[in-house]
């Protein structure tokens, strides 16, 4: 299929520069575009690839203004990442999806199956547990009993689900996420040994939440560990028992959260951070790659860095004075010999 | 079912304080407690809810004093936290286990099956294993050639076991557990190129382990990577070839521990933490979260932090002073400044 | 079997001391020694054993000098390492291959399957996917649609790879890696919800690359995440959309590499390291254990450390001052009350 400049401005109610009638029929990034793609510019750290790329069309934000020639058709648009997005999506759908349930997948008798589902080879499905409408199930993945899996939801191969767990519409599910193992909680004992404490509650992840792959969600000692509507979560993160992860909040990969802490809203957690555990993080909290926080968070929208972590423009000023630090005790050990020298004469 | 104060007392041997006779049906957190259910105070992060809870029976510790007037009947223990872990650990029992052998399981002709065993759907059990009595596992588990694994063990789903490796009785491995891998061994070579050095050790994990989800622990090069009896390791922990980690060691999620490090009992390995290879590591050590270790530790029971690690409260004293690093510079400057001026007055 | 000292020098072209007739018939390592063994001795670290090991013959390198009586028989050869990596590989080699295609497998009818391939029970290969000759494909694991895998490539058990994705000829995949899951694409809105950036490109792993248990390594929005020939990756470790991993290049456990972050050959990430989205990092950097980068490194062969890092000698410094942060403190203090005391005289 081909799409001219115009036909795409008139999908993503954006205005055109250049030839109208250029056509385009698949997608490229900018640095590596071709005649025929179209791509898109959103990072300003791309902007030099704008004034050589060779693809045909461009989306740009509507304030993008050009410091040179620019030979490709540019679409601008209000917000050019989440217009690429709206085309990414159309591409994708028009893909389709698998559907049908394999005969090579096991279903409990008593689990109850929506209309319209994918459940591929060697899926299994435990007893009572119901799978909602529209709902995609790659193979080896493992629900276990008493599970309720919402509607339009995809979950990739080998998730393991353990039993009593809740997850909502529309959710995403990366291959190798694992919802609902026990959290880690140990009564240590007087003669050194640990005393298992079992975990009997469960996961209840919402509506709109992406896991991403291997990632590992456990369940609440008591009552439930929960992520709320709209969250994303990466690759390899820990999310340990009790812990709640408030509406839209972003968590990056490998970041790892103690048991019972529990997050605002919005909030952004970069790759790599840690959490103590029976914290309150409030709402819009930010926290630097790498970071680790060990105390609650009460104002709302602050930055933090550092491990353990504190207010990010604080902690940069330090860190600046870090590097330097060799170079502050010279100048210590200077004051000293003059004011010994001082004191000597 | 329903128990009274009185028989919960009896059976954990507390004592009563308060209405005898109020009794409970379930188990519930002391912050969302409802009448007709039971909780527990042992975190003092938690001691405000006891004033307001709406649970009807709190076991709390001996030496608890309450500060203010309390609705709950109270049950006095030791160590309320292992006594609540007792009971949820009745409540556990009493909801069964899964038995039987799926015919969707595939089991080599030459493994050895224990009696009482579950193995479910789309488990594979390589030639000459042995499975213990006793022992649970769930779908999608993969058990390689010549493995043994105990008595009363539960493999949950998902889990892949390479060739050769070796569980003991009472363990429990969640779901995506790798164990056995190749540790990462390879030789350079003079062209940059890296030659692999097979991995033909195996993985020994004795009594009483219990392992987090996803978590790996790669075979040795020669010999046994060692996990010993009573041992507990969370989610998403790396444990590299030849490792040994000590009896009643607690390792927290996340923690990284390279080749050939060796950790005596009783270590506290808190979440995100790293190790350098071919350490050893004192008995009774602790290191702080996202702290990371470069150098032997011989001094037993001593907390280390930063990243490299030192005396935990050393770090500590030097990290306030990080934190005010700019400050400090200020004064030096200013030191500068009055010096100069004292020396050109 | 059982081989003289006089065998195995053949065999790996290197110069006896001692006894030539003594025979071993299995590996050791090096403080474990038992007679009937051989070992080798590489690391500096494990030098002390060699004086007293029981094992019968090790392998050294050609310069190692002892400084006291060795009752073994030594090898001398080149690079005792990978010397020893050969007879591994010999030993291993000898243990032969699984081989066949299970019936409890799914192979999809369009699927193209090479010649002496294993592919275990409970494998899924998706429609389109071609598998080369001589790869095995251990139980449990997901193959999707339209992916091409090399020949003689090893795939452990519970691998998932999603649709599209390429990987090479003499790869290995430990068991629970996941290729070619969405990468962590999300626009913000308005409304504080994020909208998903459907992710169309793929995962690229070229010849001889090896990748570790649980590893993730995402698919490119647009385009192609590439792993690089003889690159070696540990277990863990997360990989983002669009990275491209230069040749033999190491990465350690549990690394982070943010999205379109491209490295150059022979570099070596310890473990932990994170590294920022976008970035350019040169060929041969060096980056020390917990380190995080968040800026391009244009000069090669460069060791980096700290969080954020920089040159390792300058974090060096820095940190040594750190440590006695303490110290200097006290030492502007002092400085003060002189300069004080001074000016009041």
């Amino acid at each position: 299929m081909k799409f001219t400049a115009q036909q795409i401005a008139d999908a993503l109610h954006g205005t055109i520069e250049g030839n109208k009638e250029v056509s385009v029929s698949s997608l490229s990034k900018i640095e590596e575009g071709s005649p025929g793609t179209l791509s898109f510019l959103a990072n300003p750290k791309y902007t030099a690839h704008i004034y050589n790329t060779r693809a045909s069309i461009v989306i740009v934000n509507n304030d993008f203004v050009a410091e040179k020639e620019i030979a490709a058709t540019l679409v601008r648009v209000k917000d050019a990442y989440s217009a690429f997005a709206d085309l990414l999506e159309m591409y994708q759908q028009s893909k389709g999806k698998p559907s049908g349930i394999s005969d090579r997948a096991y279903i409990a008798p008593s689990a109850t199956i929506g209309k319209d589902v994918y459940i591929a080879e060697f899926v299994s499905v435990g007893e009572h547990t119901v799978i909602g409408n529209n709902t995609l199930l790659y193979p080896n993945t493992t629900i276990g009993n008493n599970c309720k899996i919402g509607n339009n939801t995809t979950i990739f191969a080998g998730v393991k689900i353990y039993e009593d767990c809740v997850i909502g519409n529309k959710c995403t599910l990366h291959a190798g996420v694992v919802i609902g193992a026990d959290g880690f909680g140990f009564a240590p004992q007087q003669d050194k040994n640990y005393q298992k404490v079992p975990q009997i509650g469960n996961v209840i992840i919402e509506d709109n939440v992406e896991i991403g792959a291997n990632t590992c969600i456990d369940r609440a000692t008591l009552g439930s560990t929960i992520i709320k509507k709209g969250a994303i979560i990466d690759n390899l993160v820990q999310i340990a028992h009790n812990v709640e992860i408030g509406e839209n909040t972003a968590v990056a990969a490998q970041t790892g959260i103690s048991g019972s802490t529990k997050f605002g809203s919005n909030c952004i957690l970069a790759g790599q951070t840690g959490f103590a555990g029976h914290l309150n993080i409030a709402n819009g909290t930010i926290v630097t790659a790498q970071s680790g926080v060990g105390r609650n968070i009460k104002d709302e929208n602050t930055i933090y860095e550092g491990s353990p972590a504190f207010n990010h423009k604080d902690f940069q000023k330090s860190y600046i004075h870090f590097r330097r630090l060799d170079g502050l005790v010279k100048r210590v050990n200077e004051l000293e010999h003059k004011l010994k020298k001082q004191s000597s004469e």
